[in-house]
């Protein structure tokens, strides 16, 4: 299925396709066109037939795409139908928050433990996730393997946890901190700043009220 | 300070120098250059100095820029400096997740309340932040004004609930949900698809594994 490297975007985009998809079929529709969609998210329909042409899906000319079909398959192509297992480092703020976040299960991560060095933290339970003290985590995951590290620690301790959980045998990171780290070739990052986003936003809302 | 309007990749990258910058600045380093930046977070010394030509701050030639300085005018420039009010809809799942980040409040977020129409979640008060019915936005954004609605809701209401809060007087909103949302012309969005992240770092997981 992968056998060529999907585009970031495509890949950012087919998350938005699927929500709208799931809409329309709980709306009793059955069969929806590249067209349908793009009126409804604003992408065009072109593009939209060009993302999903990487999923090997094809619509019936003049008819479309059967709707119930286009979201499994869209599912199973993103990886929310099956369960990706993973810990989480640093369980306070941001990643406490995430450890609450029944979301994520839904779309196929399971968090199997958190890892703090906080006393007051360690040896918790958050949402019913355990949180265990960092030292433990080679030992986790030997017991019960993930591939996936959640990265929710300080700044200051962003490269340092990653050199640290990649040697434990974690091979894709999900870095929520806004430091970029350094990783060997073989490791996927993910960075999402939320924080960052929160700057474009401040800076898009103050450019605002100055035309004003 | 905004006379030209910033480019989004060049707001997303600041928060990043901003991160670094903190952490040379607590061990003790008090002049920096864009070179040492570069070197350690692995973007290109030519762009700092591009990105930061933007905020009006300039470095001494072959001494560089003086850090606590420019950590204090970029954290005025991204807005983390001054506290921006906010109301949150939908204090399920990620949305309460957000209500527990103590890390939005560093950044200059205070999330005033959240809205829900839960009978398990209104009433109820998450991390001190009171959980209201969303019938009740209207009257509470007369007493306590935000210019920021989170939206959390799931992806079936995210239209709806768009146009309600713009319609209490919301003038930016952040966008968690996966659905496009349409809004006048003067509103800021910002989307932060985090489910969409997870599909990318899936994708690019399961493409790594079937190269072994």
């Amino acid at each position: 299925m992968n056998e060529m490297r999907v585009p970031e975007p495509t890949l950012r985009r087919l998350p938005w396709y699927l929500a709208y998809l799931k809409m329309a079929a709980a709306q009793g529709e059955t069969v929806i066109s590249s067209t349908q969609i793009a009126q409804a998210i604003s992408v065009s329909a072109s593009q939209i037939a060009k993302d999903l042409s990487f999923i090997k899906i094809s619509g019936k000319t003049r008819i479309g795409y059967d709707i119930h079909k286009l979201i499994e398959v869209l599912e199973t192509f993103l990886g929310f139908g099956r369960v990706h297992q993973a810990y989480l480092f640093g369980a306070g703020n941001l990643g406490g928050a995430l450890l609450h976040d029944k979301g994520l299960s839904q779309y196929g991560m399971e968090i199997l433990a958190g890892f703090d060095v906080n006393p007051r933290l360690v040896g918790r339970e958050v949402n019913g996730i355990p949180v265990y003290h960092l030292d433990e985590y080679f030992e986790r995951q030997r017991q019960q393997p993930a591939s996936i590290g959640i990265l929710t620690v300080p700044v200051q301790k962003a490269q340092e946890t990653t050199d640290y959980i990649i040697r434990g045998g974690i091979r894709a990171i999900w870095n929520f901190t806004p430091f970029r780290i350094s990783v060997p070739e073989h490791i996927v990052v993910q960075n999402t700043s939320i924080y960052a986003h929160l700057a474009v936003m401040f800076n898009r809302l103050e450019s605002g009220m100055e035309q004003l």
